[in-house]
């Protein structure tokens, strides 16, 4: 199999990595996961989320829409009534993440015992080691 | 569909977000797409992706190691030899990480376009507006 990895140097590469970044961020995820489940009211989300401040969410919300992945409809009620759903573009991306995800949980318990030995054997034996001196 | 949304105040949640964190660092994904078609030594990655520094070369790996991702074989050569491999774990996340690579590359001009479009529509009208109005 031959990987064809974009030159990091190019736009297309740089574009890349700023979706996969966005992406990556957790509260994207944790978002686009709540809303395949239909479209949501602004208090609606923060109360699933719960630990996201106000002006986290309004900003990953914006950046949402600023992709093309969520749509803000604003009705003119007192008070008003703001509601995000995924756009078909949204829910594509909900489907592809959603392998990562199942992987994630699947495989939780055992990268946290990953992470716990390989800090155990490495508390000592890479202390002095000039991490920089690889070839 | 009924989505089961891991409570946020749960080390449950907080593990998985940065597990998604790890995975949507932009290094990370290209790194494990890039070991996917086999072991490769240090200097060959770095070679691969380019514009990555010596540094955050080896922060990753050591991420993507203590992580139980990849493992790292020191041949006793000089100079010595470094070969990192995908495990079986980070063979999985691989084949998990594919249709979001997949989705990126499909929708990457979409995604620019849409990220213009709003920033013209967005440059005048939201200049005023709270952001932290809504509710």
């Amino acid at each position: 199999m031959t990987v064809e990895l974009p030159d990091p140097a190019t736009a297309d590469c740089r574009a890349l990595s700023s979706i996969l970044a966005r992406v990556g961020d957790k509260w994207t995820v944790l978002i686009v996961v709540l809303l395949g489940d239909g479209p949501r009211r602004f208090n609606e989300i923060k109360r699933m989320v719960g630990s996201i401040s106000q002006r986290m969410l309004t900003f990953t919300l914006r950046g949402l829409e600023r992709d093309g992945l969520v749509t803000r409809t604003v009705f003119p009620t007192t008070p008003q009534r703001v509601d995000y759903k995924l756009t078909e573009l949204g829910s594509a991306l909900w489907t592809a993440v959603e392998p990562l995800s199942t992987w994630a949980r699947a495989h939780l318990n055992e990268i946290m015992i990953s992470r716990e030995e390989f800090d155990k054997r490495n508390s000592s034996v890479r202390s002095h080691e000039g991490v920089l001196s690889e070839r």
